[in-house]
């Protein structure tokens, strides 16, 4: 039976929005590498697939009270390369915002200096920022962004493989460095990115970079079905999970894939204590260091600037108070999450702000070592993953605490693995590599 | 007295086209980032003031005879900075086919990750093959070029200094991450780039990457004198070094610049031998391994595709072989230094290729290491040079030459440091800090 997977995701100084102000929070800056590096180095130490950045493309957030990650993907998972030998790195990069050609140079590039670790997380961008910082690009709505990604698609998938395996040969008496003929051009005539090709470096080891998505709008979740090899996502209740989980491998086996070579990790969120009620103290302590009208400016931001201000914070909330998730162009489904909930459960601002505050809209739980080692047992054996991308809510804290408390009862239980299975993120997640060019 | 500073230029297997035959060239592949590693090592253990990778967009080379770098150099170097600790990293990238908030996030991401060693080698890139893998940008004309880089430039310093050096608090008391009246939209409405900014990420150690450039042609010279802070330059001859050295600083004292503040570092491809009899035969096995074909074919891609191929091989040139230069788009005052040097000298185009095959047109000596040194000390004191963009035609070996015997010469004759000034690259350059906003 196969095991469930890990993928950390390093988001700011921990994924609650009040993480940075924690005393057991990193004292580095964000923009210090070595803060990136330690966690990869105790990620790989626990033999987790893979580490994760997320990235935005302006300065969405507002600077006084929320940090990012400040270094850019790429580069930093270059240099974390460097300091780890087995796990994998995921970057974020954006088909709407970046040359096709840049991208796959940049991200062969990367599997070669790590040795077969390189993932893309393919975002299609959608933010005012972004399309204001990109203006001869400009803003792309939601249809066009997945239009444009899809041929993108074909042009990086095309340039990966431009190269034959053996097209090098390094025969230095013979005077051969390459064989010509085992190299050619992609000759791509599209609307958006005609590109000649071939790549100007040889293939990466893993053939191309492990494919991850997040999209879940309908659009969002055909394309992770004909592309995505894992597919992060997030729900705020097991039972979203498994419905997802369910849709999503359905759509996978329909574009003639097989379902067992996408793997999906919703995003969890826990806060741990040696008892359920001090990992309660140590959430109410994260939400008694946030600040509600910091929650109500994410959360118009989520809604396209929507404006909340005139809401109350202490009286329910009806699904009347939120515009149409099904008209948002930024983030659809995490919306859609959103107002499914209110519905549901009618809590007040204050109360959906601190929902959100811990992992923006992904599942959270607060409990015993023990107690979130069964959450995960339970969502990796009913349907609901195939592993998780981790989102520990103060770093490096709450990551220690997961690996020294919670990792070994997933050993113990057969849950997780005792080794790497090989060396690259493809061997991590039981991906077979592309064939390329035969 | 200031000293010469010496960039080591990476590329292949060493500058001569016959390099990566050479039985003391290195055994490791190219795409394994080791190889850059081991140079930049040895470079910084000599306190050489930085690395430099070239770049090109595209295969122009024929794979079959001509390796080329085939590391990315921004990601390739963002992984040298985890190797090493003082040394310079200067990445070569394209004003033409990147986008400027994308190459202002890398470049700073750089900057961060390295301590303040990012260097920039701006270019405008001019080939076919690049055109043809940016077709939606296709091809750009050498004047607009130059136009679009001007505004790119504009852009990309607004957006590092987009951030005061002050604006991040880290408060975690009074819940302030940053100052966010020390962080500005930059608002740049121009008819190539409309960015509206901020830059995502707090200022760099440098403010902004050193600016590094290469552009030799009449407009090139000009953007250098407006921006360049280091200028890697190709001469055939010391009195061509001169008379560039001159006029290039000329134009910088005319933009109201301080010419102490532009570098100015011409290739030099020493190919040494412990005798000048040793050196002679090291040169004379190098060329035993060129294709004159080979030399052809870059011949003609220098020229911009011009066909060669009725020349005879032994007769001698004459000027009226070769395209008009000023006409050539790709690399004017390359082509221009050829043509000079085929109406003084009158060489065979088997000669004229052998003399290209060392370094593609930069200056070659063959000699003992006090020959060497002599050229290096004659041209740095009678204003050719600043310092040098070394190019060993043979990695590592020649380099292992290089720091073993001419170096201690240079720091014998009070030439070369003997420690590092400073922690950045603008530190061993002589640069200022841009002060930024204040």
């Amino acid at each position: 039976m196969p095991h469930m997977h890990i993928n950390l995701f390093i988001q700011g100084r921990g994924h609650h929005e009040a993480a940075w102000r924690h005393p057991k929070s990193s004292a580095l800056p964000l923009t210090d590498i070595r803060y990136t590096v330690e966690l990869a180095q105790k990620a790989e130490a626990s033999l987790f697939d893979s580490i994760f950045l997320a990235d935005v493309l302006g300065l969405w957030n507002d600077v006084e009270s929320t940090p990012f990650n400040w270094l850019e993907p790429i580069t930093a998972l270059a240099a974390v390369a460097m300091a780890t030998r087995r796990i994998g790195l995921i970057a974020t990069c954006s088909t709407t915002y970046t040359e096709p050609y840049n991208l796959a140079r940049q991200f062969a590039s990367l599997d070669h200096i790590s040795g077969g670790r390189a993932g893309w997380n393919i975002v299609t961008t959608w933010s005012p920022q972004a399309g204001a910082n990109f203006g001869h690009i400009g803003q792309v709505g939601h249809a066009d962004r997945y239009e444009r990604a899809e041929e993108f698609m074909t042009v990086v998938k095309g340039l990966w493989d431009s190269w034959a395996d053996d097209a090098v040969l390094d025969d230095r008496a013979g005077g051969r460095y390459a064989d010509r003929t085992r190299v050619k051009a992609i000759d791509h005539k599209g609307p958006h990115f005609p590109v000649v090709g071939p790549l100007n470096m040889p293939r990466a080891p893993q053939g191309r970079p492990v494919f991850v998505q997040a999209g879940s709008s309908d659009t969002g979740k055909k394309f992770a079905a004909r592309h995505a090899e894992a597919v992060f996502t997030a729900h705020l209740d097991q039972g979203a999970a498994k419905a997802f989980y369910a849709d999503l491998k359905g759509l996978v086996a329909a574009e003639g894939r097989d379902p067992r070579h996408v793997v999906i990790l919703p995003g969890i969120n826990p806060v741990i204590g040696s008892t359920e009620a001090e990992a309660a103290r140590y959430e109410a302590e994260l939400n008694e260091l946030s600040d509600p009208e910091v929650g109500r400016h994410r959360l118009s931001q989520r809604f396209g600037g929507h404006d909340f201000s005139q809401l109350p914070l202490d009286a329910p909330l009806s699904v009347d108070d939120f515009p149409d998730p099904s008209k948002n162009e930024a983030s659809r489904s995490r919306t859609e999450a959103v107002v499914a909930l209110v519905k549901k459960e009618r809590p007040t601002l204050r109360q959906l702000l601190a929902k959100l505050a811990g992992a923006r809209g992904h599942f959270t739980a607060a409990g015993s070592p023990e107690m979130i080692a069964d959450i995960m047992q339970d969502w990796f054996e009913t349907g609901a993953a195939d592993g998780f991308n981790l989102m520990p809510p103060v770093l490096p804290h709450q990551l220690d605490l997961f690996i020294s408390e919670v990792v070994p009862l997933l050993r113990k239980r057969g849950l997780f693995r005792d080794a790497y299975e090989g060396e690259t993120l493809r061997s991590h997640f039981g991906l077979s590599r592309p064939v390329g060019w035969i």
